[in-house]
């Protein structure tokens, strides 16, 4: 067993999405390990209930710790909007899900006092961004909305497409007027659709990404806990499990991780 | 336990879709009993791999076996492109897919001899029309190709919108040349669809649905075996099954199904 420092970040998301919270964890921490597990026989989580997407967070998430993990990121935002609270009791490491940094950032940064949200329909009935934003500013006025068609389009690849525009236009078009200022993506399918969405609600509105807020959650943790490598020069050392045949998530999996996945193993994520 | 002619035609699919291959059923054939599963803690099947649909559909169709049913049907196109030998191999009862009667029926309508297929990424990829469509006449050309969008689309209920139509001419325009007279809606998702379909193909083809094939040949699979209940005036038992808590399959299953769906149970499916 590794001295807890020397243990890698855990990372799990319902699949693909999630890469791009790695990415950007891995840009920042470039010393740190990371073991990442994408659900992809269990995908989606968008549009299950809470009770069924708390269940496999758990099996998700006691999957990494049995490995040894020093830290477990929740790259999913619907997993993070409904089973952060029994994640948090049930593991014996740091939880970090992607909807408070998110929340944060956006809370800071708007000067209208209008924030709006779009995500899964779990993600979005769960209210977490609504609550984690409240928290923040009492005073915000928040807009939310499910938009399932963003996590297919994404994975189809038509990321700049006239059909995604005009998804994003029938979705998004009435908030125009809204005077809002910024926008969280609270999917980390949305990204890749930032083009689309943001000319669907119109200029002056910033998208606020949770990747690169959570990365540097991630480090703050890390160094409150003294558990943050300072090595330089080590090996790069990347994990990744799947549930399904790893040739799809190796596939699209390089669009979002910006770069060729290492070795990509296929496991059981045995229930609870 | 009931005598096997009083037992239930066992139904599954992945979630939602196949309630128009039950509704089917229950239209040609009033008298019988009817038990489907939807899995819809596992939902979709399409994007999935053989291996793992294969293992969903054994844990699905044991589930109604053990229950006591005297036919399976498998209201899944992806399912019953990949499973269908494995399950009946392991069942005792007969065992009909969607695949082989929607073959049959575009095969003996085609007076071109172009016959296009469309359906989920798993069950275009498997083959299985294509070569259902070649025993029934080798001479056939068959066009095919996944349409990953349609699905997502008739779950948010976009049947009849310019993005749906759009989507629509995507996928299928370049085939309007082709000469194709039949198009075999290869997903029981898509006849929701098929106002947007048809009019990308163009005139004069004739769309095939499973659903109404598919409820004839349980009914001769029944009447060869002597298991066709002749009961008239008997009270209607139909039981549903989901894997996921029902409000979203009770709420979007009506539009799927007619009807409204009496109680439906959730339950763990075991893994075999």
């Amino acid at each position: 067993m590794n001295a807890a420092i020397d243990c890698p970040i855990g990372v799990f998301d319902s699949g693909i999405g999630g890469l791009t919270v790695l990415r950007a964890i891995q840009e920042l921490l470039p010393a740190e390990p990371t073991m990442y597990l994408g659900d992809t026989a269990r995908v989606p989580y968008g549009t299950k209930s809470r009770a069924v997407v708390t269940r496999y967070a758990l099996n998700n998430a006691l999957f990494l710790s049995r490995r040894g993990i020093k830290l477990l990121v929740v790259a999913c935002n619907t997993a993070s909007a409904v089973a952060l609270p029994a994640l948090t009791e049930r593991l014996q490491v740091p939880v970090i899900g992607v909807i408070e940094p998110g929340a944060r950032r956006a809370a800071e940064q708007s000067q209208t006092g209008v924030v709006a949200v779009i995500g899964t329909e779990g993600t979005v009935a769960s209210g977490a961004y609504q609550q984690a934003l409240a928290r923040h500013n009492a005073s915000l006025r928040v807009l939310a909305r499910p938009c399932p068609l963003f996590v297919p389009l994404a994975e189809e690849g038509w990321t700049d497409h006239p059909v995604t525009r005009e998804v994003a236009r029938t979705y998004l078009a009435d908030w125009v007027p809204e005077n809002l200022d910024v926008l969280i993506l609270g999917c980390t399918h949305y990204p890749v659709l930032a083009p689309a969405i943001a000319q669907a609600v119109g200029s002056g509105v910033s998208l606020v990404d949770s990747a690169t807020v959570v990365a540097q959650a991630v480090a703050a943790q890390l160094d409150q806990l003294g558990l943050r490598r300072q090595a330089r020069n080590v090996p790069e050392d990347h994990t990744f499990f799947v549930t399904d045949v790893p040739d799809r998530f190796r596939r699209v999996g390089k669009i979002f991780l910006g770069r060729d996945l290492s070795s990509v193993e296929q496991v059981d994520v045995p229930p609870n």
